[in-house]
């Protein structure tokens, strides 16, 4: 698991390192909304009871969230838990997937020994979807799965909805499934009208987490989203009971209904992103991706990703080797998106250690 | 989901039913322990991180608690994500079952297409097991896996570590794996002596959960214990990562260090187990089977558990109606043990019942 993902400061702790800001996970840096800690605070004992098993109060918040039914929703321990389900459910045979992507897919999809295709985001094309050759190959082959992440991780590249709009038709007429991780859409200017939900399709099926916007990756709540209400019943079916624990219940309760947060948050990331992307774009021996969400990919000329940690480490700050990213090598990291005085000092050390070190 | 657990006052509540007093599922009246508490309660940005994935520091406190090393643990989202992970991932095809048992056994075997053999706990033994028979038909017969809880759900029946040394020795002979179910174990007098940890078996695999003796079903914390390595790697390689949340870990480092209230605790069941069996002998239409832990079986010889269940209800006390369990029938209900308080208030409801309506 150690090298999988980022976010894993503990290692790093271990090795003696304290206090390390970390943009290696890509987290809301405003923290947990006050709103939900008020209420933990006073409601302990939902702990001492096990979980509603059908978590119907919950459903119905995040279905209000969405717009949609309480029947479209399945809660989870995690988005993983969801993810995971979802794959132990369908049981694909081919898959194809976007890369580079989020390592678990192919860890979930594995554990049903599906056959793997990679679709590339190609370099040369910014790592952008090209659609006309996507859906070629869908319409070419026959795959069980499409599975997309949308905006994709560690890309940051956001595929639109007239192109979803396209590749729902050709799933349908294909019959198809479509997985749609949305863990980073809340990000996305304006979101709302941007996501697979829109297209209310029986063979889309949405994946989310409150983990990323709500700053909860400790506290462990995602969903899935369908109007297809017998995948969503496989899953129930072969769902491990409350896996939801009773905080991150209260958590979907409480958080959802704060405006303000909710709005400060989106307010900071389109200010926020724009500020590092220019501030990156100035940075001489690497080039940054354009983002639509609260990450930003990089490409280092000079350096190898593995040395640009280890020496931004020791200015306490921890980033993403994107390296073992699948079509990525050395030369690719990824940084999180945070508030302005941290995002000030990640800069500051990036430039140093790249401009300096590119010099040599 | 609905009815194959008890907990679920939710569904009463919806009812109109506010203030249930839950006698049917099995958790410690002390509630949470306040040392855990005080701590959450400073510690609310745990939550903001991705848990340690490899939860190094829980698994050193449980090990050093059962008196094991860390390589012999492995943390869950609660007892039951460690029982689907095993079945999972030891995919047995004929299995020996304990019965009436805990139902999530049979459905983490059906996911993998088990088929499972009853052994059943006999009525006229008391629901002992039969020490013969059972070495008898494992002896007699291939299994790939033996599955047992111990002390038994719901009939509180202990197996002593003499009986267990005979199950032993024939599942080593037989290369079969033996999956032990502690999760009441602690609610046992002078547990750590009885202990399927204690054969040191590479054919053993303990599961255990905090849930119950710790007072957090809401919470979600469980582990496995096991001297078998390639097992537990094998349940590691399959585990989604970051199952058990930010909270959840710090209960388990924090709650197994209180040992004032895992005194008090142990003091309470002692002596509240014997008044509940006492009280409950007093009653007429009814027998109780005697209990090693911290619930107890009924049997009702006039009137229907479902209709007891119902009758308890309008008194503002749910229990268990047990019928649903394998071998069990509309007879059988399972009542947990708490503060005498409650119990009394329990055992005059029960009384006024079923010797009332018994005596029409």
């Amino acid at each position: 698991m150690l090298d999988l993902h980022g976010g894993n400061v503990y290692r790093y702790e271990r090795m003696g390192k304290d206090n390390i800001l970390d943009y290696s996970s890509n987290i809301n840096p405003f923290g947990i909304p006050q709103m939900f800690i008020d209420s933990a605070k006073e409601n302990f004992d939902v702990l001492t009871k096990y979980p509603d098993p059908d978590y119907l109060d919950l459903r119905n918040k995040i279905a209000e969230y969405n717009g949609v039914k309480p029947e479209n929703v399945i809660v989870g321990n995690g988005a993983t838990e969801i993810l995971f389900l979802y794959i132990r459910a369908l049981k694909p045979k081919k898959v194809l997937l976007l890369a580079p992507c989020f390592a678990e897919y192919k860890r979930a999809l594995d554990s049903v020994q599906a056959e793997i295709e990679y679709f590339p985001l190609e370099e040369e094309e910014d790592f952008r979807l090209n659609t006309n050759r996507f859906i070629e190959t869908m319409e070419r082959n026959h795959y069980d799965l499409i599975l997309l992440c949308n905006p994709n991780n560690p890309t940051g590249t956001l595929i639109d909805l007239e192109t979803l709009e396209r590749i729902k038709h050709c799933v349908e007429e294909k019959q198809v499934h479509l997985l749609m991780d949305e863990a980073f859409i809340e990000f996305v200017e304006k979101w709302t009208t941007k996501t697979g939900m829109l297209l209310q399709s029986k063979n889309i099926f949405v994946m989310r987490a409150l983990t990323k916007f709500f700053a909860i990756p400790g506290l462990r709540l995602g969903y899935g989203l369908s109007y297809n209400l017998d995948v969503l019943q496989k899953l129930q079916t072969a769902k491990e009971p409350w896996s939801v624990n009773g905080f991150a219940n209260l958590a979907g309760l409480t958080m959802l209904e704060d405006k303000e947060y909710i709005h400060k948050t989106e307010v900071w990331i389109q200010e926020e992103k724009e500020f590092m992307y220019q501030e990156l774009c100035n940075i001489s021996n690497m080039r940054a991706y354009k983002t639509e969400t609260n990450f930003i990919l990089l490409k280092l000329f000079t350096l190898h990703a593995r040395d640009v940690q280890e020496r931004m480490l020791e200015k306490g700050i921890l980033i993403r080797d994107a390296s073992n990213f699948k079509f990525l090598d050395h030369r690719f990291v990824r940084l999180a998106i945070k508030n302005r005085d941290s995002n000030i000092k990640v800069l500051r050390s990036l430039a140093e250690i790249i401009e300096e070190r590119g010099e040599i």
